[in-house]
């Protein structure tokens, strides 16, 4: 049982947009044990389409096609559609009647033909309601295969697919299990664990893939199986979950949650009953984002003070000039100084500073790009650790917050 | 002259990761004339690389290939383009001494056969330099076909498209010129806009496109022309692009900036010499991060006051208790204090300031979920606005960053 993924329209494929539809069809197919073999993007064009629904009708069970359903000229997606299966377009009473209704609440602009011609549906297609826009879904069959055409619009197409398209495939196919588990490590690059895990991997069995997930300093290690029976499956999966964390128990520091890593640290400060508060320099905010990215956020976090420029560093933080003097702005006494001085002005039990260079350029310091220092303070400690994330700056940004959101999590775990 | 992008990774087609990189090339190689044909993306599979290869090389002049290069079992591109070329690995001498220098400075494990491995490159290829990994970029030609292999990792990727394969391919190949226009309309729906376009749209040439891009409140009309003499295309889409105008005079707001947001804001500040400082409360560092995602963002960056807790607003930036009690924490009022509390603090020329809720919970205000206020001062002057930006909470926080950061982008346009 496969799906395959056909993404239609020429935003995608000069770079305008990025894709976010396919991870997100993919993502669900995958928990209800559908296989996804192929994501194809393909432009405005009918010969293209067509070209690419043959060729899908040859890949996979299920094609689930996004994009090209609106109203205006370039949108051909269901015309093209109606071509491949020889059918002509029929007015659709009830979508006719939504789309109306949709004009009436929420749209200023009289109702024009145009929009009334979106009721048109090809005569073979079962309808599939679409709650929030006027483009409706579409299911047509051929040799067994089903078609479904959505609107590329992200939050109409994922109410299409959590209401209508994965109830109506759980209803028709009998569908395997695909489990995943994903590993968290930290501290040894992914050929120094493959080196390890060399033959136990080639004793996998044909059910089960292990997959790297390197980032920096840290590696997952993802096992996916597959099957029908699912105890079985979890039962061996489990198995080798086991035996994969006995080759890495030394660097092995949990499974991925569905969560992550900020949702996690959130959870360990509510169990607490604790906050945090940070002091960025070359992450500019970063950290604080990816704190608040978690609902409900503001129970723990209370604020952080971006200070780019070394005046904010020394008048709100309290970072002494001579420390500055003496170690340079990019220095383990900065960071603490900047820790300490954060935890005391927002008075947070925890504290996070960064201090670095993200370059591309040395500025005012001696230390060298990608050189970062960071602190944090708990309530009768600080650590601090330097690091070196190379280039380029993007790089610098994204290591420094993934390594100060990991040692404020290991810290919190350590604690509990 | 047309690509064909070719990402390959289990992690895509599971939907663990949204493909971003594909986007990245796309647009780079729109820039230079080239048209991207189509997107494909496939798993770690051998038969199924090798089929892609074999269908994109009827596609397309140039393949360009991301993922799959890393030093692990799970890593098959290498021997799968060397299987397809009938070429066979021998290593690179000059790869091998970049690999055992990135040990040296970054790593601290020791190097290991299977990281000296990566230097093992198909014979027929041209080794392109990748100065931020150790997986290094290679080319093949074919039947006068382009085959380019590169890393998955985004900023390794992104700087091989750059240093070393726009450059090759500049210089291979005569390439017409591709201009996107992209006009910026707000206040009618793309089939009220459609409705008025119809006649005029039937009468564009053979190499020009028109497209309709809806948003929440706006479309976009991205007009893409093609030809191979620059000054007449250039001449064609401003003809074109005035005819349009005059069709949607009423609700033309301006056009889509060739470069990102932040990029431009921080060229504003530095030809003005002029400084900016954020406070921020739901977007919790989000307007600071997007702003030092810019090289060179200290010049006019001093920091922001990430206000989480409404304690920080009241302590550090003066917002008085009163105005609080009076309109909510979610007000005009409080963000205009905040705006000129952290312009003041931190001596800026310009301040953002956003509070608003970003959900899902109500929490302490009267205001209903996805609310927001949005203060841009300057030093005679404070704009505010009011903004819904619905649900779920991601959309809230990157609406605000966005309509924050276009907000004083407009404000330093007018007053060049």
């Amino acid at each position: 049982m496969n799906a395959e993924i056909i993404t239609i329209g020429d935003e995608i494929l000069i770079g305008q947009i990025v894709d976010t539809n396919s991870a997100f069809i993919a993502k669900e197919l995958n928990r209800i044990g559908v296989s996804v073999y192929q994501i194809t993007s393909v432009q405005d064009d009918k010969e293209h389409i067509l070209k690419s629904l043959k060729e899908a009708e040859e890949n996979a069970d299920i094609i689930i096609i996004t994009g090209g359903l609106g109203p205006t000229k370039d949108d051909i997606t269901k015309y093209t559609i109606c071509q491949y299966f020889k059918d002509e377009l029929v007015q659709n009473d009830a979508v006719l009647e939504h789309i109306e209704n949709l004009f009436k609440k929420y749209i200023t602009t009289p109702i024009s033909n145009i929009n009334r011609q979106q009721a048109l549906v090809p005569s073979k297609a079962l309808v599939l309601h679409n709650s929030f826009g006027t483009a409706p879904g579409m299911l047509l069959t051929k040799n067994n295969k089903v078609f479904i055409s959505l609107p590329g619009v992200p939050y109409e197409m994922k109410g299409l697919i959590s209401n209508e398209v994965l109830p109506f495939l759980q209803k028709k196919y009998n569908r395997p299990y695909i489990l995943h588990r994903t590993l968290l490590t930290y501290g040894l690059g992914e050929s120094a664990i493959a080196n390890r895990l060399d033959e136990w991997e080639d004793t996998l069995p044909n059910n089960v893939k292990l997959a790297y997930l390197p980032n920096l300093g840290n590696v997952r290690l993802r096992l996916t199986a597959k099957g029908f029976d699912k105890k079985m499956l979890k039962a061996e999966v489990l198995k080798l979950e086991k035996e994969l964390i006995s080759y890495v128990s030394d660097i092995f520091v949990g499974f991925e949650e569905e969560d992550s890593i900020e949702t996690l640290i959130g959870k360990l400060l509510v169990e607490k009953n604790k906050t945090v508060a940070t002091a960025e320099s070359c992450t500019g905010g970063s950290i604080a984002k990816q704190i608040t990215s978690v609902a409900g956020a503001s129970k723990y976090f209370i604020g952080s003070v971006v200070c780019y420029n070394k005046r904010i560093k020394t008048d709100f933080l309290g970072v002494s000039e001579n420390t500055i003097k003496k170690y340079s702005v990019v220095s383990a006494a900065v960071a603490e100084e900047m820790a300490r001085g954060v935890q005391q002005l927002y008075k947070t039990d925890y504290a996070i500073a960064v201090t670095g260079n993200a370059g591309p350029t040395k500025d005012d310091t001696d230390k060298s790009i990608g050189i970062v220092f960071i602190s944090i303070a708990t309530t009768d400690n600080i650590i601090t650790k330097e690091f070196n994330f190379g280039q380029p700056r993007e790089k610098v940004i994204e290591g420094a917050t993934m390594k100060a959101l990991e040692i404020l999590k290991n810290i919190l775990l350590k604690n509990t």
